[in-house]
This record gives C-alpha cells, sequence and structure tokens, in this order.
C-alpha cells in the first residue's frame, strides 16, 4: 500500500511512527511545510511543498482542522483523500474519493503510542476504500470501527468530556491539594478507582457525592472553600446537573 | 486493642469486614440502629441502642454527617470518639478525646475494599491518640496521613472533582454514546490515557483540545450537538474556565 503522509504535528509523527514501522506499508513521501530536511532519519522522502507530490493510493491528511480543506484542494481530483480529524465532516474533502481516519486517543509529542489499544474511525464512500482504511488500520495494529460522520463527531464530544473537561477538573484538584500542602497522589488510588467503577457499573449508576445526596451542608462548606471564582462556577454548574440528572431518573 | 464500630453504612461495613479480618483488632460491638439480628455472622454483638454500648479504647463513627454530632452526644464524656467524615471537622465532637479517621476512597455496596491502597487521614487532639489511629491504620493495612481538618475538608473537595464530578462526565458521555449507536468502551482506551497522563505531567500541562485551542469552530460545532440544556452549561462552563486557566497562566 503506497501513502502520502500530510502533515507532523502530534498525531502526524505518531502515524509516521506507526508506517515505517510497519513493512507492509510504503510510505512514499511525507509532507512537512516547515521541515529543515529533506530525508527522515528513516530515508523517507519529506517534501515542503504539494507540487512535488508524487502519486499514491491514499493521501493522509493530518492536518489543523482550519487547514486542511485548503490542503485537500490542492490535490489532485482522482486521488483517494482521507483526513484524521474529529470533528470534521467526510464531506468537507473536495475530491470524489474521500474519506476519514480517526484514532481516538489522546496525542503528546514525546510518546510513543502503541495503536493496538487505540478505536480507530473509518470513513469512506466507497467500499473499497473502505477496505483499503480497515487494512490500513489492522497493519498497524489498530481496532477500526465504521463510524459516520454524526457518530464521530458525537464520539469527539464525548472525548471532550472524557479527556480534556476531566483534567481540568484534575487540574483544579492539583491546585487544591497544592494550596493546602497537599500531595496529588493522594487522590490517586480515588481516581484509579473512579476509572475502574465504570467497568463494573455504568456511570450513572456509579454516582456518589454530596449533590447525588443533596446534602446541603456539605455544598455549601465546599463553596466557601473555594476562592477561584471560575471552579466556583464549575461546582455549582455541575451539582446543578447532577441533581437535575436524578430528579429527571425519578419522574 | 478494642473499638467500637458505630454505623453500617458503605463505609461500615467496609471497615467492619477490615477489622474482623485483623486478629489484632477486638471488635467489642457494632452499633447499627436497624439492624435485625444480635450478632453478626463472624459472631460480634451487635447493639441497635446506645444504651447497651460498652467501654472500650476506642468509638469509630461512620455515620451520616447529619447525625454524627448527636450519637457522639450520647456517649461517655471520657471516651475517645472518632468520625471518619471528609467535611466535617474533627471539633464538632464534643468530647475531650477526639479525632478523625478519614479513608479517602469511594465505597461500594457490594465490593470488597483492600485498604492497603487508601490514604487514611489521622487528625487527633493528643498525641496518644493520634499513635493509636496510626496502629489501627497500620493493623488494617491501611496509609495513614496526619492531616488538619483545613488540609482533609480541602482534599474531600477535591475528591469531589475527582471522583464526583468526573463520573458525571462519564455519565453524559456515556449518554451521548449511547444517543448514537456507540459503545462507550470505545472511550476507555482514551479515558486510561487520561489518568495515565497525569503519572508523567501535572494535570496542567496535559490539556488538549479545543477550548485550550480557542478553536472556535469545534466549540460552536459541539454546542450545536449538545440538546440538554444542563450539558451544554457545562460545556460551556469548562471551556470558559480552560481558557480563563490558561489566559491567567501567560500574563
Amino acid at each position: 500500500m503506497k501513502i502520502t503522509l500530510l502533515g507532523a504535528g502530534k498525531l502526524g509523527k505518531q502515524l509516521y511512527r506507526a508506517f515505517v514501522n510497519t513493512p507492509e506499508i510504503n510510505l512514499v513521501q511525507w509532507y512537512d511545510r516547515s521541515a529543515l530536511s529533506k530525508e527522515s532519519p528513516e530515508g523517507i522522502p519529506i517534501i515542503t511543498s504539494l507540487s512535488e507530490i508524487q502519486e499514491t493510493n491514499l493521501y493522509l491528511l493530518s492536518i489543523s482542522d482550519d487547514a486542511l480543506v485548503e490542503v485537500a484542494n490542492k490535490l489532485p481530483s482522482t486521488s483517494f483523500v482521507v483526513h484524521t480529524a474529529g470533528s470534521v465532516p467526510m464531506d468537507a474533502i473536495p475530491q470524489k474519493r474521500r474519506g476519514v481516519f480517526y484514532p481516538l486517543q489522546s496525542f503528546s509529542e514525546n510518546q510513543v503510542i502503541d495503536f493496538s489499544t487505540i478505536p480507530i474511525g473509518i470513513e469512506s464512500t466507497d467500499e473499497k476504500d473502505t477496505a483499503m482504511l480497515m487494512q490500513l488500520a489492522h497493519l498497524m495494529g489498530g481496532r477500526p470501527q465504521n463510524l459516520s460522520s454524526n457518530q464521530r463527531e458525537t464520539l469527539h464530544l464525548s472525548a471532550v468530556l472524557v479527556n480534556n473537561f476531566t483534567n481540568h477538573l484534575l487540574t483544579h484538584a492539583a491546585k487544591l491539594c497544592a494550596s493546602q500542602n497537599l500531595s496529588f497522589e493522594l487522590l490517586r488510588p480515588l481516581l484509579i478507582e473512579t476509572v475502574r467503577k465504570t467497568e463494573q457499573l455504568k456511570p450513572h449508576e456509579a454516582q456518589t457525592g454530596p449533590a447525588l445526596r443533596n446534602d446541603q451542608k456539605t455544598i455549601h462548606r465546599h463553596l466557601e472553600r473555594i476562592y477561584d471564582p471560575a471552579l466556583k462556577n464549575i461546582y455549582k454548574t455541575l451539582t446543578t446537573s447532577i441533581q437535575t440528572y436524578y430528579e429527571n431518573e425519578k419522574l
């Protein structure tokens, strides 16, 4: 399978590493607008201009949502062009042969991702092209899954809750701990248990705490203890949401 | 060490199990207001009235925050009385010899907790009594830690963020997934990575996502996708808080 990878951001770098480590994948070129060298350490030609691009089976765009359409527009109209974005519809790609290859994970700069645990959302307009993306995911050892644009965008939104928002809650918790000379590590067993519990129970069954019990005394004490207005807002909003959720459930 | 355990809620049951499984701990009586039998399966006398209570080294109250002071008031004024609540000050206990023994974990009804991983916040007015609580925690295999009432209440608030609020975010994510016939399990690798990352990075360093990037297009698309007004509020509140947090950091 001849592939061109476009983009060298966090995900682009992870895909590059996975591709060069998979003998069945022939990475023909790597497009990196701001590259300084013409070849990667593994001997893959790097191009900085789309005018140098060669023909391959698949152009995989790992490029910021905003620049994605612009780059796709510069690729041959008959090519198979695929993006990797969570919240961009497949139809944003102008080519007739278009698709999506969306690995659902939070990627860091300095970390080698093991794709074998990662769900990869696949979408395409054509059965054969879908099969090609499935094969690519399998070759990388990933777990492909057919997802419509609609499903993928909902999954991406869910991922924001699970990853970005949870991480921000942890940020506030760490800040609170630091303010009282407490190690954040004191919270780790609880954090691990919070995640583990959802293996046995649905998250809505695992809910506990002052908001669920409508324990006004504790809620009041907590709010008195919060000086950061942003955290105060978070506390009130989530407490209200928990209460509304379980009141509606009773109806 | 002669102990009286008061209360048979989620935590009370876990403490009971840990005590009867520790030969060095002599659990003299178990107070359970609504018990039907006079003896536990392990042969511990169960009392339903405080008038039957015997003298021991330590009265451990695992009782709801609201009922705690009332029960403590009925115990001998010279006894050592200790509560297990996260957000009740130690001085709520009227006895001169008072203390706190606060295991930081989320307890479920049908699950045997391994105390060896659990931080236990210890507080008391007297050095010898503190030592007794430390010893009790050690005997159970727990990880005791001196915490002032102030520290403990901040830790309890942090635990609400880490456990209750995170779990509610997961509840909304699961609901979104269900609305599009997506398995919640698709999110598990991301959830595990979210937690794992905080072992290497501070939570505030691990932040990613549309709020941090100020990616208005994606934020707008997400808000359009949310029909639940409570979740819409959560999304807006957390997005604003993330943006405020990192703007202030730049200053």
